[in-house]
Formats: C-alpha cells, structure tokens, sequence
C-alpha cells in the first residue's frame, strides 16, 4: 500500500522545502527530502541524481568548493546520508516512475531550485510570520518550486490512487532558473518513451483559481559568459604594453546590443554582468561579461547567438585579447499542444476552487522545460506548460514573493485530473 | 638629551612597520608607533592626526566600518590606545618639529601607507624567511614605505645630533598610494614657511648605491569613480522599460579611450576598474568605472579631466542613467629645483656607498608630494624629489617586493648631510 | 461629356509618365501631365499643388536650386506654363473631385512620385525596348507609381462612366518614397467629409491576377537627419582644439543601433547613410547621418524616435558639439477595415483576370498613405490598403523594375467596382 | 653658356605656376613648364616623370578619368606636348644634374603640387589683384610650392654661375601634400650617391627675414583608406540580411581613437574622411573611412598603423563586412644634422634680408622630404631641412595663403650659398 500524503503533510513538505532553499547542482537537501518521501510510495522506479540526466550537459555548474559548501549544509540540515551519497559532484533531482499496467505513458515535469535572493524578513511575509523562512541566508524560493516540488509529489500520489493505467513519470528537475538543467534532463533518455508531458509553473500573475490550460511566448534563451585576457601594464609609465581586457569588454557590449533585429519575430540581448580590472593605474588584464541572448524561436536565439560571439571574438581581436566563451545555460522555444490543452480545460472546469480559465498566455521569459518538451515532440508526442494561478504578494524573483497554499490542492486536482483522462481517452 | 636610534633600532622599526602593513587612512597602528619613538626625542612641536591637515581634503576615505575594522586591528596589535585616539575617524599621519636657533626652515616629507596586495609566502622572500612577513593578509608594504618612516625617522635623529641651526620639520605623510593625502597635508599651513623641501623614494629600479639628486617626469594624475544608475527590468519581458547602467559604463570607456591627444605633451587615461549589473536577465540597475587621467603638466591632467567629466556624463544620458562621479585622488605634477640637486649631488659623493650620482631621472607615474612641492614653491621656496637606489628583488607593488636595508642608512647619511649642508649655506 | 480614356489611352499615359520619373517636390511634369488629362473631364473640382496640402507640413523640401533645376526640366519636357505656375517652389501633386447626388464620399489616393535609380538600358528591359525608358537619367519609376497615377486616372472615369451617386475625390499625392508628402495632404481639409479611403499598390511581390484585400503590417516610420558641428584642427599640430564631429557621429551611430528591444512589438532603427569630414589630417568639422527607426505600431516608433533622439544629442554633447536633427519624413502606422475588405473581395471574384484573393498580407515596410488612413479613421471613417499584384521581372527598388500592364485594367476592375458596391451598399 | 633667370623672370615664372595649381601626379602643366626652363640650362643631366621615381612606389595615385581630365587641362592651358608625353599615367617631376668636376655630389628637393582649396577672390588677395589667381577652379597653391619650385630654379642657376666644384641635383619632386611622391623619389636611385641633401620649405609662420637652419619634429605619418563591404537589405523588412557597412565604419572609428597612448613619445590618430550608405531604409552595402596615424618618430607611426589595421579589421569582422585597406600616403620622421646647419646659420648671417636665424624649430607636421632625408642620411649622407621665413597674410592652407616673393632672393641666396660652401669646404 502506498502511502498517500494529507494536504497538511503537503504543506508541511512544502514548508520545510522553502526554509532549505538550493540553488542549481545543489539541491542536496531537497533532493534528499523528495527521495525520502518517494520511498514511501509503491513505485515501479525510483531514479536518483546522475540517473535522472545525461551527465555532459550539466551546464552551469558550479566550482567543488562551492558544491561542498552546500553538500556539508544539506548534511548538517539532516539530510540522508544515502541518498547524499547518490548525488556527490552536484548531481541533484530525482525521477520516480510508476506502471500501472496498458495505456500510455505520461510524465510530469516539476522543477526544485532556488534563488541567490535575501527573503524578507518582516512579519507581514507569511513564511517569517509562520517560521518558514529560509535559513539559508541570501537565497531563497522566490519562484514556487517548493509548491513545484510538493504539487509532484501530490499528483503522484492522487494518479497512485485512482484507476489509472498506463505508465507514470515525475521528474523533480533541478537547474531550471538558470535554465541550465533541461538538456540534461532531456538528454537522459528518460523521455524517450513518453506519449504524453505536462509541466507546470504557479503564479505567473495569474491569481488563485485561475487556469492556463497552455503557457506560449517561450523565448528560447542561450546565457553566455565571455571572459576576456589581455596583458596587464603600469596605465602612467608604458600604457602601450597593455591589452586592454575593459576596453575589449566595452566594445563587446556595445556591439552586442547593435545586433540587427530580426524580421521573423523578437529577439533581446542583455549584458547584465560586467567586471574587470584590478586596479585604476594598471591596464586590465581581465575582464568579464555575462549575458544572454533570446529570440522568439530557436532560430532566432540561434541567430543572435551566433552574432555574438561574432561580436565578442572581434572585440577581442580589436584589443589583441584573448576570449572564452561559454554557454551557461540555454532552453529553445516550445508551444503547447492543443489536445492537450483541451483536455486541461474541460478538467478544470470541474476542479473547486478553479474560477477562470484561460485558453493561452504569453510567458515573456525562458524554461527549460521546454528541452522536455521538445524533446517528447520531437518523437511524435504532445506536450503542454500549464500555468495554475496563485496569490503571490510580491513579485517572482522578489523578497516577498510567496504562494498561496490553496493552489496545491487545486494543481493536485486539475493535473492528476487531466492525466487520469489522457489515460482513459487513449484507452 | 634625544634619544637617537642605532642602526639595528631602525631595521627592527622597519621591520615592525612591514609587519603591520595599513592602507590610506587607515595607518593606525604605523602612526602609533612612529609617535612613541617621536616622543621619545627632543622635539619643539610634534603633531598628530588630523592637526597635520586640512581635514575636508582627504580623498578617498574608506566608509566607517572599513575604519573601524583597521582601527580594532590596530588596537589588538598593541598600539598605543592614548595616540590611537587622536586618530579616529582616520586622520593619520605625523609631524615632528625642531626648532635649533636662527636658519632656514627645512621639510622632509616621507610616507607610510601600504598596498592591498598578499604578500609572498616564499621562503627567498626575506621577510618570509626572517619573519617579518605582513600580519594584515592581503596588505604588503610593496613599495618601500616602511623604509621610508624609519628613514625619516632616521634623518630627525641624524639632525638633531648635529650642529643644524634653523628649523626642520618631519612629515609622515598618510595615503600617497592613491595619491589621496597629499592635499590635505599641503593645505594644513605648516608648509607655509618651508623654505627647503625634501622627498625621497628607495628602489625606481636604482640598485643600492646609486643616487638620483632630482626625480621628474612626474604625471598630474586624477583618480575617478564614476557611479552610474539607471533602472532594472527584465530583459526578456520588459526590455524597454531599463535604463541600462551596463550599457552607460560601456559607452563611457570606449569614448574616455577617445578623448584627444594634446599637442603639449604626454597625456594618460584608464579605466581600471569596472563592474555592473546583479543577473544574465536584469537590465543593470547600477554600474560602476573607475580610473585615471595623467598629463604631464598638471594642465593637461585638467583637460583630460575635464573631457572625462564631459565623456561621462553624456555617456550616463545617452542611456537616460544618472551618474555620479568623485575624485578619489589627486596630484599636480611638479619638477626639483637646481639647487637641491646640486647641494645632494656634492652631498653624496661623500656618503660611504654611493657609487653612482645621477643628476636626474624620469619617474613615468605620480606622487602626491608633489602637492607638498608645488606648495613650497608657490610661496618662494625650493623643492627637490631624491631617488634612492635599493636592490629590490621584485618590481615595485609586487609580492615579492622587498627593500635592501642598507639603503637606509645610505637615505640617512644624503638626506642629513644635505639639509645640514642647507642650513649651513643659508647662513 | 466627360473624356474617358480607352486602355490604349492609359498605357500611353503611363509611359509617358515612366519616361519622365521626377522625386518628391519635384513632379512637375507629371502633375501638369495629371491635370490635362483632369480638366478634359467632367469634374466638380480640381485642386493643385498647395491647394492639397497644408503646405506647412511638407517635410523634406529639396533646396530652391533644386527645386528650380527640375522645374526647367519639366518646362523643357513641354510641360504646360499655366499649371507649373500653380506648383512654384515645389508644390506637386493633384486633386479631382465628382460630385454625384446623394451618397457617400469615397476617397481614393494614389501616389505619383519616382525614384533616385538607374534605369536598366539592357534589351530585355521592356521600357527600354518599347522605347519608354526614362529621359531623367538617374531616376526612375521603379516603384510602379506611374502605373498608379493611371489607374487613378482609368478609376476616376470609370466611376464617372458608372451609375455612382455620392461624392468620388482622387488624390494624386506626391512624395511618398520619402513619406514626406502624406501628413501634408491628410491635413489639408480635404480628407475630413471622407467616409471610405482606399489606397492601393501594385506588386509587392504578388503576380498579376493576385488581390490582396487589405495590406497590413505597416510599420510606423520617422526618417531622421543629424548633422553634427564641431570644430576644425590640425590633426598633428593641435588635435586638442579640434570638436570631432565624425567621432561623434560614430558615436550616435553605435549607440542608436543599441536602443532596446521593446515587448510590445517589432521596432527597427538603421543609419542608412553618413559623412563627415574634408581631409586626413583634419579633424573634421562637420558630419551627418541619415537614417529611420520604425515600430509595428505609431507608439513603438515614437519609442525608438524618442530614444535615437537622446542618443544623438548625447553623442554630440559627449565631443562638444552642436548637432541639429530633423525629421526628413514620416508615417504612423495603420490597418485596413474588415467592411472594406470584405468589399474589394467580394467584387475581385467578378474582375476577369484575377485568379487568387488573399485577404491579406503583411507589407513589412512603411507608407505615408497611413496619415490618410488614420485621419479618415479617427472621424470614423473606414479606410483600406489594397495590394494589386503584378509581374514584376526586378523587384521593387530596382533598375529592372517594370509592371505588367494588365495590371492596370485589373485595378481599376477592381477598385472601381468596389466604389460602386460601396456607394450602393450606402444606398 | 647657360640661360641664368634675374628674378623678375623667376617673378613671373612663380606667377604662371600660381594660375596653374595641379594637385599630387596631376603636376602636368607645371612639370612641363619646368622642364621647358631646365632645357635652356646647362645641364648634363634630365630626367624627367617616371625617370626620377621607383614608380612602383607612388601611392594615392588617382584614377584614369581623374588623371586624363588633368592632363588634358595642362594641354589646353599650353603645356608642351613633347613633355606631357614623357609624363602620361599620372608621372610627374623632374630633376636636373649639373655636374661641375670634383666634389662632393649634394641635391636639393623642392615639391611642386597643390591643394585642393578654393583660392580668395577678394581683391586684398594679391593673387586675385595682381590678375594670377588660380585658374583651376577650387585649386590654389595655398602651401607655396610655386615659390618653392622657383627658388629651386634659382638656386640651379646660382650654382651654374659659381665656381662649384661637383656634383650638383634638383629635385622637383611631385605629390608631397599627400606625402604621397617621396617614397617612390627617394627609392629611384638618384638619391643613392648624395653626400649632403637640403630641402627648404617657406613661411611656417615665420617671418620674411627669418631662417631655421634645421627644421625638427617631423611627425611620421601613414595615411590609411579603410573600405568596408558588407550586404545590403531593407531595413524595415529583412534588417537581418544586411551586413551593416555603417556600422563597421563606426566601431572602427570609435576603437580608432582607443588606440593606447605610447610612454615614448607623441602619438596621432584622426579618421578625417567618412561616408557610407545609399539610403535610410537600406542597410549600408558599402562604407569608407580616411584617416592618418602619426608619431614622434617612424616606429611609433608603425605601432599606431600595426594597432589601427588590427582595429579596422576587427571592426569590420564585428560585422561580417570586408574591408580593403590601402595606404594613401605615409612620411618617416627625419632630423637635421648639425653641419648643415652650422652651415645654414653662418651663409645666412651674410645675406641681405635675413634678419633673424633660428637654429632649430619644431614642424608639428609631416613632409615626406623626410623620407629622401632618411635615404641619405642611411647611406652616410647628411640632410637638413631649412625654413625660410615668408610673410604669408593667411595661413598655410587657407584661401589667402600667399608668399612674400622677396623671399624668393632670399631663399636662394641661403641655399645657393650654403651650397658653394659646402662644396668648398669639402674640397
């Protein structure tokens, strides 16, 4: 018999989730937590860390030092030994699988990092006020994958108990906010055999009870890091002798943003980190700046990523530097697909709590979920990003971001009931 | 009866020093030291602190908690809490004087800061090896300055044991690395009716034994910090709605590089340092560059100046940003007068180890004594710059930078011999 | 009885106009051409020069020596004195109005102006064959606005011919290539009775028998020129009393094409032309740019007008010089209305000849005939683009540009019968 | 018995070169005058156009069209046929050898061409009064090579008429105001045998009266032309597809100016020539710049041309364009030596008129004498570049530049007598 969580336990799951928040590659503690629970269930496969990803496509990921900072936190939080064991070198997220006999195979995407954000700690932030708050100072979930992750676990409970048939998939992906853990996830192997993906985000804007029954206006994204090297020299006595890594790097952004806009749809391009030098009166050596590219299709991302690193390797070339350049995260462009959706919508209508629905909305931004689910159309199945709306006080990515609780249930139900009748339809 | 320091007394004094390296403003526990043995001779005046300056011309002053922390090293060091208190705030520095009778006024001016560079932990490097290696990590007397206050410490012994008539006076000058200190020190009054003045540097690339009667070539130099903001916004969702800091300070570099060559002499600018932005998918809200202009007259490090002004600010409207920029240092250029070199030029041939006597050489970079010079010389008086060769195993601000303590006495026996054979000419 | 011209007829007249291509503000021979062919029909109003216009809102007026050049040219070409009197100083273009009894007024515009292009004198090039290529050598009608100015023509006798009951004006408007002749005309008065405005184009790609019911995607456009005064130097002797007006305006130029990305939609910037300067070793005193920045909608090019705005002046301020920016031409955007869609659709499958109705197509360009369109619009007026294809050998722009002209009895088909429908349906 | 001209003849002779200014390889008419006056001289030496240049070596040569419009001009203003044969293709100059026994061989350069400047027509402009202003519309000897050219032919017949014993050469030498003829002069051969070279130039803001025995502070200059080809596309419907000339154009000039300071010495850059584009809705196909690099000395200017040709290529790789770089003109630093100097002050003390002599005075320019200079001095030779002062109302260069003819005796009592001197005391 497999165990079934309470709404209470969810939200006590959650809750623990959101005062351990990780960042991408080291969600020990939380991959560690969502295991445990896993192994609760009656599952057909229970995949862990490495097993979950092809592992050259990490992107992203960060130095030793930093990922045994966080490997020794997770294990003073209380993490399981074991399951830590599993995910040495950074190798997080989890993949639990359940056959229940003829039918299609279906899978769940939620993803379970956080962000390099200082959580508010004034009282009328609910998660200070209840005790919650993140006790990882600097970072926080500030985007809802502690709902993500405790919303999977749910829906996996709810189709354990019904009468599904077919075979289920959840992924726990990590990485997703610096879209750098979707190709590896994709790339797994995992997905191959999936007819049918549904991935999910709350908020968005959208306020409890609202429905997207398909998110669009993915912007592929490509995230780059230009690190530039020139030779240093005293700036008063022999400037001549120095390659000059600021100006390289200055003349690298203003180039960027002159790439030509493109007629088949919108592009962007953003330098927002930028740093080098050591010292006023010494030519810089080195320099940095890290950026991103986006384009309304992958085309069109690929189209301004290819311009520029044409820009940062003439820069480079303009000052005699040196460049690397390397691509820290990417995620193409996806669209959902209408059955899907449609079978989102008539769900919803009958799921309490659910007081709009709304066909489409544009996203605006990047997920690489959509690695997933390209990946799964690539090879003939459907795919659909759901947005389910909740309350949220502060902004994504703010201080004071936080979700309402009641969106749980109401993710639970429209999901695992949309899943449950893609099973019974295809039967 | 004046205490007077042996030779051993004064390596032990420099090599205490180079044990407490402090940076501008914040030579704390330095200036402690040099008044407990300034104490213990027979002075006529003896200033500390903010009384050896115009208070508002400091530059660059660290903000309180960076005070704070050096002056708690500081203290923990052992430095005398009674003179400690004379400092706070971080005015450092000091002045000893000695009135003997009729006779000319005579200044030396030396300085006593150290860098933000670690130093090495090699054993061929002697301060390593003889334990004497920085206590304060990441801070390193690499350019001599530690040499330098026990030399002047050693010229007021060496004066006031012999038969000088006239007044001298003894600068500790604060904060010449960023060329921050000078002003004040200028403008405090008590170079108002110096008749002579004197400042000396060891190693410029010397080797022991040689002598450079005047120092030219000095750069006028300005340090700017130049603070760009603007306003965030997604660069996916939003674009339009930044105003791009990044962008601003890249504008400003590659224009600043642009400013014209003057047709009367060399002219210098860099930007050193830069830094923005907080994330790959924000418009950067702030951005930073900071850097130098030189001339070789001070004229001409005012027109570079004030085309950097102009380039910066335009730069900040270009992108709708707001700019603030502020002097970090400052230091006019200036030249030695005839007959100081002539007077150390006959001086050292006397001197046991000089072996060789250049009449002049260039320096290619900037000092703030120069502030001191252009003081005495305004109202009528002379001022010299004299180089002192010291084998220094690595170039100056490097880590394995060190100074060959012979030089010090070779410092003493030119410095002295030449103001006593001042005094005496004057008379 | 009203002239009414037999095919023949018009196909002279198109030729001859093709043979005698003239710039904005400066159609005088086509405009005399226009209005002897205007005053031998039955007309209850004819309109010349300024009196289409409210002449103060002509933009890219062409100097006076310019102007007089091809006004003696046209009067060389046997253009008629009394109405290149009504035209002096560059005021061109036609108005024909009918009234017919009851009805509503239908507004139809045509643009009659040519091109700064070679015309092809190869064999296979049919006007030069025919013997019709142009006797303006360097300019040509390679746009079709010749072909439109006689099917104005063949459409003004047509509804005349017809049983039409309303008021009919045609508008032949000059200086569209630059959209420097709409605004004038949409606000002379002349377009504040209209109820219905049609515009049409030959072309665009789609052959002859294809109708595009309403053209959309016009992107608003503003032309710009920024003429840069700086100061002159010796660029060796005394290059710091130079203001370099050639920096600056690469300085403009880089940082215009770096104006952001908006979310609302596509934005295009481009210098499309610059100068400066008179000899190497001067700094250059002087310079321009020239160029456009569009938007998918008026807002969106008021953006980027407002940002490239900015850019310039800082640019010019950023090297100390004076920059003077004028708009050389302009058009908002706008969109065709469903009711006269639906129309022209309904009486295209009627016209012989036509083989493809598509309800419409993106232009991806800009047009001044929008000022027209949003003034008849804004007074709750419907109006409509309509793109008429032709076989054109080259494509638009180009020296072998030619039209088929059959094209020309299927447009006025097409459009004739819609005014008919049009002022029935009113009925 | 060789034709010896009194200076009312070399008045005149400087008059009709002034009414015939032709710029640099168009020196037709003016070639061909001075060789019609060389032929009734002496000689045993003239070689004239292609015979006095590696003509591989010109640069900036100008197109056919340019050179036969020229060509034909000097035709119709009465050059001698028989001559303009000799210098068809844009070969002008010539040289004269008078070869008079033992002794030393010294030559003599002037230059010939002048300057694309619009010569004053207001009557207190000599030329303009006294009826022999330019009649070559927008040309003007506004440098004073005509009086160069005549006092070089005075100087000729002084020589013939003294006892000077060896070797004596005059150099015409055309296109120096592009420092474009010198190279290809100095490499003909005729340099290679030369003991002692003196070149001269007038005015240079000094006084009639005045001489400078050795002009310094020849700025070596390399002039550039920099063409960039990218692709052209409209730039409202297909921005993509361009590969943006302008934009090229303007990140070369902007990193242009960038290029470091040098701590050895004075260094230029100037881009005085841009232009691009065809019109504002196309992306630029194609673009140039011109400009120069300067130093202090010949390896300065080659660490400014190595820099700027990195830069200028790295721009147009920024943009996907090409880019043909070609040198237009380019001038080595030189010095004078001391002897002819020497020689120059005491001849000078002796001629009437001279009533100032300066030994040396700073040029702040280029020349490209310097490069014949440079071949002397390289082979064991001595050289030196004299300045004869002239009253001159309107600066070099300017359109009421004008020459103090006096000078014209007094140049050649100078130089004509520090040549006999020279010759004399060598034997």
């Amino acid at each position: 018999m497999s165990h079934q969580a309470t709404m209470d336990d969810l939200i006590a799951f959650r809750r623990d989730l959101h005062e351990h928040p990780e960042p991408a590659w080291r969600e020990f503690y939380t991959t560690a937590r969502i295991v445990s629970e896993l192994e609760t269930r009656d599952l057909d496969g229970l995949y862990v860390g490495p097993e979950i990803m092809d592992t050259d496509e990490r992107m992203a990921v960060p130095d030793d030092a930093e990922i045994e900072t966080w490997f020794e936190r997770a294990r003073e939080a209380g993490a399981r030994e074991d399951v830590l064991d599993q995910l040495k070198g950074g190798y997080t997220g989890a993949l639990a699988v359940v056959e229940r006999g003829e039918g299609p195979t279906i899978a769940l995407r939620v993803d379970i990092d956080a962000l390099p954000i200082t959580e508010s700690d004034e009282d009328d932030h609910l998660p200070t006020s209840e005790g919650f708050r993140s006790q990882n100072e600097g970072f926080m979930h500030a985007c809802g994958h502690d709902a993500h992750a405790t919303i999977g676990l749910g829906i996996l409970d709810a189709v354990i108990a019904s009468d599904f048939s077919g075979t289920f998939k959840v992924f726990f992906q990590p990485s997703e906010e610096q879209v750098a853990g979707g190709k590896a996830v994709a790339e797994s192997g995992h997905l191959d055999d999936v007819d049918y993906l549904l991935a999910l985000h709350v908020g968005l804007d959208h306020p409890t009870g609202e429905i997207v029954c398909g998110v669009d206006g993915f912007l592929a994204v490509s995230h780059f890091l230009a690190e530039f090297t020139g030779a240093p020299a005293h700036a008063g006595a022999k400037p001549e002798e120095g390659k000059n890594a600021n100006l390289a790097a200055a003349a690298a952004i203003q180039n960027l943003y002159g790439i030509s806009r493109h007629s088949d749809g919108a592009t962007r391009v953003n330098v927002g980190l930028m740093g080098g030098g050591t010292a006023t009166n010494i030519i810089a050596e080195e320099s940095f700046i890290e950026g991103e590219v986006r384009g309304a299709t992958t085309e069109l991302m690929q189209y301004m990523e290819e311009r520029a690193h044409t820009v940062i390797e003439s820069a480079a070339a303009m000052y005699d530097c040196d460049v690397e350049i390397s691509v820290e995260g990417k995620a193409p462009s996806a669209r959902s697909d209408d059955l899907l959706m449609d079978i989102v919508g008539e769900v919803s209508e009958g799921v309490e709590g659910v007081t709009s629905i709304l066909r489409s909305d544009e996203l605006g931004g990047s997920e690489d979920a959509t690695y997933l689910m390209n990946r799964v159309q690539e090879q003939g199945g459907l795919a659909a990003y759901v947005g389910v709306g909740t309350d949220h006080p502060g902004g994504h990515h703010t201080r004071t971001f936080d979700v309402d609780e009641e969106t749980i249930r109401i993710a639970i139900d429209v999901m695992a009931g949309s899943i449950e009748q893609l099973a019974a339809k295809q039967a």
